[in-house]
């Protein structure tokens, strides 16, 4: 769970001197919640027996829609929906260039239609698509996809180099065509999901599936930085869209090949938490492995979550007070390069086997280079960070995501 | 899929001339969402520059709570939340009727504070449960807990009977523990459930636990009827709280044992629903399986969702509208007692095996009396009812649902 040392894009929303397109989104977002406001009259009303109009259609979270076309792709500047899926399928060996540009226009005009809360081309149930609730989806691609495109596939798309810390499942791995779809409601995922699938099976198989959650829309003051399943604050360090950090260290892929100008790379690391074993630490050891306070976020060395870290404090026995081995400060770098954007969700499946816990952390990050941003990072942890007694990571996948386009385009375009 | 003959709960929250206890938890929500508008007014302002004061905290919607205490348990009458969660557990066996007694006042002091914002008693991580988001937990006893109490278990505390269309899965059935535990918020979901399942280990294991959800609160009007993954309006026909219907049908177990006095019965029907078929069959079709249009769910002989069907008229060329083998006609009983409270949700978990759905319905129901409300609507679409041809129900469980209780008391106090 590596960090980099801004404070939380989804805590700045519209943070940064520089709007960028896709902070303009929040307007949308902000007239659905409105929205929501009208209801709480309504239903108060209703409560309080006197008559109230009901909302406006237009008002609800739901009808909250992000632009799909653009220079980058939707979902990685959006504020984190309240639910995402990922899933990851390898392609047909029979699936050539020619098939993948075909694959690459019918995701393409799919996504497109649904984030704005219409019915796919071949929707039988445009009924579910009518709540956008703020839908984006996010194509990336494995190295396969892109040599079988013919293209130049940046160094760094391939698995990650082995950590000592890993304990990888192949089920949880690798892929060739990596979907990301996000909304507020988890209806909308389903069916944006459940379309998109069907759209390209004949182009490849199923690999995997990982589902998230934050907290819902609305549930908390926007900007607040997500919650762990361990139940720390998690995500405080983040990149700001729209600031020059971001545009270089995410839109940044200059030295990349020429089909990713205006993508950036993609790393999903799956996590598992052992939760029981996380309640054998108490409270004190909890904030001390990863160096901030369970109520706020703290840094150990401050009052408030956005504190800067005095990693020099000690304690009246002469001990640092964030301690070296605490996850705050093995995340961090002096190199403020080494810096990616977190995007992760929480996941809580069915336990299995006796268990009565199959928890974890989605870790989505997107970096221009892996390499240089990520691994570094994910290095520090792996030689010592005390969150990693309670943590393991066991799934792993690596995908470059190509830039947006423009209505009529489609994504990929600039690769195939 | 059976149903029953009144409009919809969650579509008309304060029908009815009384106003139940749980219909007052409505100005809770209200004042939750109409923070949400504030939320709005707030980013809104950022979005264009200006300066905005934050949502009053109390104003959010994960601040809005159920009430706990009452005569009946919360999460029956309660609006449907987004997200739920049910788990059942098995007995250990030196589980006798002193441990009972513990593990239930565990429970309810557990389900007390957090459906109140507090954390529970042991709770490692209080910071989780401050969003309860209209958070319920309803406690449900199987027949084996009841015998273990020494209690009398009514009649219809047992396995439903065998229906042909039935290809149950052990791991889908059974149990002697229910916990349904609903939330508008999913993450409090998933801290609530651990909490519960961490202070009952001790006395049983788990059996199973199974998740769903609705669309996000706020995404759509408040009492929109839900929508299944077939894309159907699915729950029109439902008991209304606070209605003499509602008393007589959910709370009237006036026949069974005295503990189960403001109790009722629940059923749970994992009901897969082959999403890959669906495909393949064309709207007319779709809507003459369910009796239904797909657009708005009104019965085929109608406009509107809330219409009577009229089972009588005819096609010009003397077909029945309504065709005899659609699921409307079919769950739809001539004995008005044939009724029961319906508050299902959609599911969609991982596929596995090279499919690429793996979705359904979890079907749960409340009823006084399970043999003579539920069993012969189900009997009715055992024999004829063309919606099986794309579903198939793969688990199936009954619990009875003691009432409420005071502060101070236990959920099951009347029979442990």
């Amino acid at each position: 769970m590596p960090a980099g040392q801004q404070p939380a894009a989804d805590q700045q929303p519209a943070a940064g001197g520089r709007l960028s397109r896709r902070h303009l989104l929040l307007g949308g977002a902000a007239a659905g919640i409105g929205a929501a406001g009208a209801i709480g009259i309504d239903l108060a009303g209703r409560a309080g027996g006197q008559a109230a109009e009901p909302p406006a259609e237009a008002a609800l979270t739901g009808a909250a829609t992000v632009p799909f076309y653009g220079a980058h792709q939707a979902g990685i500047e959006t504020a984190p929906q309240a639910h995402v899926t990922y899933l990851a399928l390898d392609l047909a060996d029979q699936t050539d260039k020619a098939a993948l540009r075909r694959m690459l226009r019918i995701l393409t005009d799919d996504a497109a239609r649904l984030s704005q809360g219409e019915g796919a081309l071949a929707d039988a149930e445009p009924e579910l698509a009518v709540r956008p609730a703020r839908l984006t989806v996010t194509i990336g691609f494995g190295r396969r996809l892109v040599e079988r495109a013919g293209g130049a596939a940046p160094g760094w798309l391939r698995p990650l180099p082995a950590f000592g810390v890993d304990r990888l499942e192949p089920a949880w791995g690798g892929g060739d065509l990596l979907l990301q779809v996000g909304s507020d409601d988890p209806l909308t995922v389903a069916h944006a999901t459940r379309m998109l699938l069907k759209d390209s099976r004949s182009f490849g198989a199923l690999r995997w599936v990982q589902t998230g959650f934050r907290r819902a829309s609305g549930s908390e003051k926007p900007g607040t930085t997500m919650r762990n399943l361990f139940g720390q604050v998690d995500g405080t360090v983040n990149l700001v869209p729209g600031t020059p950090d971001f545009e270089k260290l995410v839109w940044g892929a200059a030295d990349g090949p020429g089909w990713l100008a205006g993508g950036t790379g993609f790393v999903l690391r799956r996590i598992r938490m052992d939760l029981d074993k996380w309640d054998g630490l108490d409270r004190p050891g909890r904030e001390a492995s990863v160096g901030r306070t369970l109520t706020n976020g703290a840094p150990l060395t401050g009052s408030r979550e956005t504190d800067e870290p005095d990693f020099a404090a000690k304690t009246a026995i002469g001990f640092p007070v964030i301690p070296e081995f605490s996850h705050l400060r093995r995340a961090r770098s002096a190199d403020p390069n080494e810096r990616i954007l977190r995007r992760g969700y929480n996941y809580n499946d069915a336990p299995t086997g006796g268990s009565i816990s199959n928890a974890g952390l989605l870790f989505a990050s997107f970096q221009a280079d892996v390499d240089r941003q990520f691994v570094p990072i994910q290095r520090r942890l792996d030689e010592l960070d005390l969150l990693g007694e309670w943590t393991t990571p066991i799934g792993s996948a690596v995908f470059a995501i190509p830039p947006g386009c423009a209505e009529g385009g489609y994504i990929g375009e600039t690769l195939v």
